[in-house]
């Protein structure tokens, strides 16, 4: 069989650059995760078919990779995180604090159709409160949300949010034999794309006459905040989300069935690639997959879009983590000095890459600029003899001769 | 289908405090590989089977999880990184720099007999410098080790090297047409912990007559430094590796065939679960890999036993990011101030949790002292009219009523 040297289609290699970005966003949001209180939870790649299976709808089950093992055992890929998570839950339930809050950040498994921005194998970025019926649960999820956002560097951050029972009870008068309440909202939730004729064409098409269908967007549009709202945004507010981010939005509607209570969007409106997030309170859908009744609110994080968003609003910083200083090496007499001197930028903090083979300066030279390595530190028999080191700004060009402990400093204060 | 709310044998939950135990050990290595300008890597859980087949040898073959998907084609799952990073190598030659330093922390799939230590999904943690043959290389990748180990804290790290034509050279004269010079290695390998009749014996059954295999075994043991191994391990100390870290072990053999020079292993000796790492130089490798000739060195850290060995000895600081303190909430008087407080406290960077329920006061302590917080603050109806709020030590259970801002810069600067 001949190797195929390829990335099988829909799953992604992260070379330097790209998984530096990723690891930037996540080591922000992980770090709001924490400080509210949020604990890491990792689950396997695989887990029984029959855990999977019949969770996600008909559609969706032919989704999740599968696969018989050499001992007979169905086995399929994670497919998300809250099947596995409601597992855990039961599983553990003697062991689990009453109130299990969570984060939890890995790949998931889809054998979807690849198109753009669709993936087969993608992160996913979840926080869940589980145990809870009460707002103020809601509430965390929200401000943890906002200062997770925040904490990343977008600008302006906007939670659009709605109830669900709002939903329910402004359209439950448009219900007919032919359009159920789920299918109704599906269609509400395009309101955000789509202008108002296009959603009375979709609810036409599913059988609601267009009468109806906008005198449903306009009773909904005119919807209220019910008291449960008012009280999670007063909560959030309380929790530090300015007043200003936070929306009542009667037409938010997420696609998924199995939201009972809030809902909410996450949007970055200088961002058109759509929402960055959204999560919402799903009380009954835990205590079906796991078996163990379990009142739950979280968010899944677009994960792939706030890369995408933080990169293009060029909030992710330049140097996160790549290279400062190269340092050159020669032959014998200086070598060693060239060493030293990469052992204490390294002891100083600083990102030190050894030129690992002995080449021509040029080429040195060529390679750190290619890299767009800021700064070269260049150790030749001249300088080894004096005990000194040359340091050249690979930006202007201009190089001096010091001291090895002031070019260490020299490099360490400087933000290239 | 009834789902099975077990893991399948060989795969493993991580609940937070473990989780947070591995995190840990994460990111202090993750420090030192940056700091070494080793770049972060990250590659598709599902490769194509063509590529993972045929590559690790035939038993290994067995153990590789393949299956076929929908669209009919043949997909494996992740076995090491090494192979994967070979298609990299191949893939994106024309984008990758000359000499190519990665990371790469992801999990491997084996299909293996699960036993104590051995499970079939588990984290594999590579540095490697690719295109250089330079001993410098060699001399870069024990440096990076040496200040990994010690940056997640073991107290006495023994890097043992070697050379494996110390090991060609030395028992070239036992090769017999029975015994292969590296079947001889592989039970010379085993010194380590079997002694020396034991390892005879063993090759007395591969066909080796006890008076030679004594002799190559006495051999080997007097054999002395290569040229090669003294420059590695001189470049090593002037990077910084202190003298007594490093040793010349002529009988550190290492189990895989494809070493070519420097081979070594990482030793804490307090912890008796075996080596903790181990790597050397792979020249020709990557290009019967890849197809693209490529000179390698590297190390395979052990990542399960450094967390293993980190956790028996100590090293693992208690309180990394668990939740430091409690809000309790009551009713309406008092609630948005609890809220406020969480707030202040979490902008000072103070791990916190509210309590996301309205229960009596002795549950919430309950639920504290079970989670392990350290800290509660209390702000009852009194507290909110005075606009103070109670601390409790949870330890002593000494409690105080004060200003917010004190509070916060006690539990602040506590170690708790």
């Amino acid at each position: 069989m001949k190797p195929n040297l390829q990335t099988p289609k829909g799953f992604r290699d992260f070379l330097p650059a790209e998984k530096r970005k990723r690891d930037y966003v996540i080591a922000k949001v992980k770090e709001i995760f924490e400080r509210f209180g949020f604990e890491p939870l990792e689950t396997p790649t695989l887990e029984y078919a029959s855990l999977l299976l019949g969770k996600y709808g008909a559609e969706a089950d032919k989704l999740v990779y599968t696969f018989k093992d050499r001992g007979g055992r169905e086995l399929g890929l994670r497919y998300d995180q809250t099947v596995p998570t409601a597992r855990v839950l039961a599983q553990y339930s003697q062991q689990l604090p009453k109130y299990f809050r969570r984060y939890q950040i890995q790949n998931v498994y889809r054998a979807d159709k690849p198109q753009k921005g669709r993936f087969r194998e993608f992160a996913q970025c979840d926080i869940d409160i589980f145990g809870s019926r009460s707002l103020l649960a809601d509430a965390e999820i929200l401000a943890c949300t906002y200062f997770a956002f925040k904490n990343v560097g977008y600008q302006s951050i906007k939670l659009k949010l709605n109830d669900r029972q709002i939903l329910f009870e402004t359209l439950k008068p448009y219900v007919t034999s032919e359009v159920s309440i789920l299918s109704i909202i599906q269609s509400v939730d395009k309101l955000d794309k789509n202008d108002q004729a296009a959603v009375v064409t979709e609810l036409g098409k599913k059988g609601l006459p267009p009468e109806s269908a906008k005198k449903a967007l306009t009773a909904i549009q005119k919807a209220q905040e019910t008291t449960n709202l008012k009280q999670i945004m007063h909560g959030a507010a309380a929790l530090g989300i300015p007043q200003e981010n936070l929306e009542f939005s009667p037409t938010t509607a997420r696609g998924l069935d199995y939201y009972t209570g809030m809902i909410f969007e996450v949007i970055v409106p200088e961002y058109s690639g759509g929402s960055l997030g959204g999560g919402g309170r799903y009380d009954n859908l835990i205590g079906q997959l796991g078996g163990v009744e379990t009142p739950a609110v979280g968010i899944a994080f677009g994960f792939d879009r706030m890369v995408e968003a933080a990169d293009q609003l060029g909030i992710i910083p330049k140097d996160t983590s790549a290279i400062k200083v190269l340092v050159t090496v020669f032959g014998e007499e200086s070598l060693e000095k060239s060493l030293q001197c990469a052992q204490q930028l390294r002891q100083a903090g600083i990102t030190t890459e050894l030129y690992p083979a002995v080449d021509k300066l040029p080429d040195q030279l060529k390679y750190a600029n290619k890299k767009g390595v800021p700064w070269v530190v260049i150790i030749g028999e001249e300088e080894a003899k004096q005990n000194k080191v040359t340091l050249k700004n690979m930006t202007n060009g201009e190089q001096s001769t010091e001291n090895a402990e002031a070019v260490i400093k020299r490099v360490g204060q400087s933000t290239d």
